[in-house]
């Protein structure tokens, strides 16, 4: 954490200074009658973006929600190890942590060979493979989720605070003067829902509005898209108890494939007492099936009481239940470009999370993708919003998220089919019967998918070419910067390099450098900074504006191969020891190197050229957009000005 | 974290429920008449006291300060390891983690040879040895410290918060009431210091009362105790400021001995920008020296700027400043037991922290020593209060602390000596010089006693004999236990064990499993079990009220050396998965396995006899109190017999 750099402030330093109140904060009752950014919906999707543009104090973020306040309790639950890696560059990684259960092995139940009525463990693995991330799969209340992205709005400059009981009535885009940047093209009408306003309709001015809505999304609706695919969708109840057990692994994730009676997932949950269940409902006897919705708690109760058997299953408190619904659903674009105005304008509105794909709860991925989503589109906006890009950024958000989420719902159907298939007794059985030990084996394939970390953006202005892959082989282009351990040099610290990279819009050009001695005049690292401080070319200092700090938009670090102690922090290129805020400052966490201690090396972990070195370049959101060798200064500054504006 | 055992609430589970308002609530604007006990003083001492008793919300705890609110800067800044551990126990030390700055090495700086008045980095050190604690050692303000305390009693069932702008008049002890254990015997008058009440005196009276009023203790005084030792105090100038510097250990702990321009000690600060300096004043300038309350902030930044030559140091903003005197103090009591009273009753005054004994800022031990004497006390106040045991107990808590801080004392005397001493040119020099690396040498030599973890209490009744001290060589009785890491057999979590052990009162029963097979009837650990149930003499049936949870009082915990993939949890005996709170709900986290995947195997670290293990037994301050064979059922009674009282 760093702070303090404009001058000392006590207090907790998470809690940034509040910008002078202007008439912009969002601590009023009203909504103004223009805003930057119109937030739709405070699920999770909603808040990661909110809580990105929050990091914005020149941007008018507002969010509204139908609902009266802030969740309590239910819907998702797990949380990935890409995700923890965001949270991470949220600031509360570590609550999320402490507070939640981790998964860390999963094992699978079969019925017993002989004894088909009762269940036995057929396998258990480790849940996420060695080395994936340094943060685990973790289960956690959604609704602890959403709390920690209120508290970073909160504590953000704006004090951003949502404006609950509002429902987005519908909305209208003005095509003809959405050529223009500086224009409020879109107009929202909000119905107030609480008692002392019911009925009472807002109208807000937006620049950019994002369909945060969830599945019903009214926000997609406005635009005339649909969400496609199975329309059969198939229920399973879940439910959150408190209960006894002498089930084995009940604070285990537990797969299990009862013979005849169908499947649950067992989910611990955090604290240490409470369980989640999710229980196929169509395997439930014909006279509890009925109709989906008129399934109670107990029919769910005596439903897991039978496919636990021999086991018992005592439940003295069902904190939260639901009926919810399978359905792999997607839409085929992200935002208002539709075909026929293609080549036309950038877009307008975006949807983002359920509004625009739907899982089953099965894989835990509705809640993850959804903030992935989000974390993806909030740097562009603010990119936008603040100059630093043109509009045309923005297309890059449907274009890499929609093909994303086609692939994870591809293998969420995989994946919902096995698990809901019946176990399979011979070979000679049916097609929709499943192997359990193949089902293990396709668990554990997955895993990437699960834990988030498989995403991998296609080529285009943000997503270099290969060429230079080989210079880091373990970080490749399109995919998340997989974090590794250095040491920090001005204070000798032992962290993870990724952890640097906060949640502030910002790219960062990571310099590994290459066996050479750094403070000859003629190193690739001198010669680099010499770049982006001197020349006309320098991505730097064109794309920074006069007066802001010289890492505002571009964070250069550099990650080097001595051992700290060898190294004089006095020999570093100036750039390296960046002067910044009122007080001219130097920052001292620009440089760090190999952590000699641990043996944890960065470079061979990461399958950098250990002669040459290289230069990663990362997006704001932690994606590596490019590789490119020490020493090619022009192809830096093209790459750059393939989508950031020159600012002087 | 445990929590919902009974029943889902939601929010933040930090967070406790609030017991029903009955008066006895300290959001009243009053203080009642009558307290349990009162603390007087809400620095570290204070408030570690505070919030330990917070923990127990049948004991109406009340601390008050003089000061109208918070602490918002300055004093101390250093937390040692072992107050990291302790931090937590109370649950906040992720916190502190991420936000202090983190000592990982230390240089030592001197005259250059031939160059006397430019100083050269002379060593480099690691700054605490290896496995010395998992925590490192941070610097962080002490008012955060006091935020993150204040945060735990104000989310205590309790509500917890300090009465602020009250100043302690004076006390009086009732001794012929002070025989009755129900009675408060103890009365305090109070004068209130704001502006709305100025003037006005309020009469508490108390059971217990706790002088954390630091070096000029009101309580001190009543009790008619002295600090005694070095008169002649030695100032130091001490500021935190934001500054520029071409010294390259800006951002490390720097111990610099100048040739004749004397000493400073450089601490960077959380932040990453502001660092602390403390500087020699004895070797100001005759011009400057005058005396110490004339001294100036431009002083002491001229002081450094002369003892860093040749480095620069331009100083942007004086964050806070101070001259501190270095004066090493101890009472030769800290309670009210004074001589003519001795084999009379049980204390009833206590005086923790800078009010019993003050260091030199130079080890960082003021404020560490403190916070430990109140965890001392705490538990044992607690354990009187609520009848637990004897109010015998309490004279330990002078004996155990002040033969830690007579230690320390001693420790801090010479380290101070060294710190001042002119660095030796040659050997011939006169004896008040020092060679600085004989100073390093010590430095090192004495990291442990830094660190707090060199503390060891003497036998006594909470301090068994060391006749099975061989079963565990690792973890010595009388001295803190040395976490390690191990699996939770339940779910598979890789911990340390020792995180397991809250702030919460009670005592910990580890029983580490030798070679054995759990599950056979005449296991080590069933037998302990079957004693600990159903025998007359167990000390878990003795000493824990009926209708308590059965761990309430003595927390059993097992620690098998079985991979934990091997071992079912449905062959653990019922008390390793006890049934608690009000729904009976098992608590899954009583057992424990070898970490194989990482091969960090506690029983090696820590000496634990494979073939028979051991019982291990802590006390709530997490002090090896004990070390038995397993099965030594009836010393393991006795033990506790000799300091708790029997309940049913
Ligand atoms: C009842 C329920 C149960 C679920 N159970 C599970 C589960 O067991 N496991 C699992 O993995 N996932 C579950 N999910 C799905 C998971 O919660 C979602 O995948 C995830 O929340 C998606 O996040 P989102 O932000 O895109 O949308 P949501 O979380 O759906 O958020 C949408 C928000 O928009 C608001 N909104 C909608 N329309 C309007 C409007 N017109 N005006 C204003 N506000 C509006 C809603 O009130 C809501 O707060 C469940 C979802 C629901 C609704
Ligand atoms: C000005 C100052 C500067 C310091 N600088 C350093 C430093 O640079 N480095 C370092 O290591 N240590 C420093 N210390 C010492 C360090 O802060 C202490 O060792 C540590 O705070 C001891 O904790 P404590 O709780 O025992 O006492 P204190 O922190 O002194 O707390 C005592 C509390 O009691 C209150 N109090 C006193 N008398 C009364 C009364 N009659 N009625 C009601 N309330 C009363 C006080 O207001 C105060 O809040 C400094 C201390 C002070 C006071």
């Amino acid at each position: 954490m760093q702070f303090h750099l404009n001058g000392f402030r006590p207090g907790d330093p998470s809690i940034l200074e509040q910008i002078e109140p202007d008439g912009k904060s969002s601590e009023m009752s009203e909504l103004p009658s223009e805003v930057d950014v119109l937030i739709v919906g405070c699920g999770p999707a909603g808040l990661t973006l909110a809580a990105q543009l929050a990091a914005f104090p020149n941007i008018n973020t507002r969010i509204v929600d139908q609902k009266s306040g802030p969740l309590q309790m239910g819907q998702a639950d797990g949380i990935a190890c890409r995700t923890m890696e965001m949270f991470n560059a949220f600031g509360f990684v570590d609550r999320v942590t402490k507070e939640a259960y981790w998964v860390n092995e999963t094992t699978f139940w079969k019925p017993a060979d002989g004894q088909r009525e009762n269940i036995v463990r057929g396998g258990r693995i480790q849940d996420t493979e060695d080395g994936l991330s340094e943060f685990p799969h973790v289960i956690l209340n959604q609704a602890r989720v959403h709390d920690f992205y209120l508290e970073v709005m909160r504590n953000s400059r704006r004090r951003l605070r949502p404006d609950y009981s509002r429902r987005l009535l519908d909305l209208q885009i003005d095509r003809l003067s959405s050529d223009n940047a500086a224009s409020h093209p879109i107009t929202v009408r909000l119905e107030r829902t609480d008692d002392d306003h019911a009925g009472q309709v807002e109208t807000v001015k937006a620049r950019y509005v994002v369909g945060c809505d969830g599945a019903r999304s009214t926000v997609r609706r406005s635009l005339g898209l649909t969400l496609e695919g199975d329309s059969a969708n198939q229920a399973w109840g879940v439910m959150d108890v408190l209960a006894t057990s002498n089930f084995p692994d009940i604070r285990l994730k537990a797969a299990i494939h009862s013979a005849s009676e169908g499947s649950i997932l067992i989910i611990p949950r955090e604290g240490g007492y409470m369980v989640r269940f999710y229980i196929e409902l169509d395997k439930l006897r014909e006279d509890e099936r009925i109709a989906n919705r008129n399934i109670t708690a107990d029919q769910l109760v005596a439903a897991a009481q039978r496919i636990l058997r021999p086991y018992t299953l005592l439940v003295k408190e069902i904190v939260w239940w639901s009926v919810y619904e399978i359905g792999q659903r997607l839409c085929d674009r992200f935002d208002d470009v539709t075909p026929k105005l293609l080549g036309k304008p950038a877009p307008r509105v975006f949807i983002v999370g359920d509004a625009c794909h739907t899982h089953s709860p099965k894989a835990g991925q509705g809640m993850n993708v959804s903030m992935q989503d989000a974390f993806n589109l909030g740097w562009k906006l603010a990119a936008v919003l603040e100059g630093r890009s043109p509009p045309g950024l923005l297309h890059t958000y449907s274009a890499e998220r929609q093909a994303i989420a086609k692939e994870l719902i591809d293998f969420d159907r995989e994946f919902a089919r096995m698990f809901s298939a019946r176990p399979k007794e011979s070979q000679e059985e049916a097609v929709d019967s499943v192997d359990p030990a193949e089902f293990q084996n396709y668990f554990v394939k997955q895993g990437r998918f699960t834990a988030g970390t498989a995403t991998r953006y296609a080529r285009s202005a943000i997503s270099g070419a290969g060429t230079y892959q080989h210079l880091a082989k373990g970080l490749t282009i399109g995919m998340r910067f997989h974090s590794a351990p250095v040491v920090r040099l001005a204070d000798a610290k032992p962290l993870h390099l990724g952890h640097a990279f906060k949640a502030d819009g910002r790219w960062r050009l990571i310099a590994f450098l290459g066996a050479e001695d750094p403070s000859y005049p003629n190193s690739g690292i001198r010669k680099l900074c010499s770049f982006l401080t001197e020349s006309a070319e320098s991505p730097l200092l064109r794309h920074t504006r006069t007066g802001a700090d010289i890492d505002a938009v571009l964070d250069l670090r550099a990650v080097f191969q001595q051992d700290h102690r060898l190294l004089d922090v006095g020999t570093l290129p100036p750039l390296l020891l960046p002067q910044k805020g009122s007080y001219g400052l130097h920052d001292y966490e620009k440089a760090f190197c190999v952590d000699q201690r641990t043996g944890m090396n960065i470079f061979e972990m990461r399958g950098i050229d250990r002669d040459d070195g290289c230069i990663v370049l990362l997006r704001p959101d932690q994606y590596v957009a490019h590789i490119l060798p020490i020493d090619s200064h022009g192809e830096l500054a093209a790459f750059f000005d393939g989508f950031m504006l020159r600012q002087n």
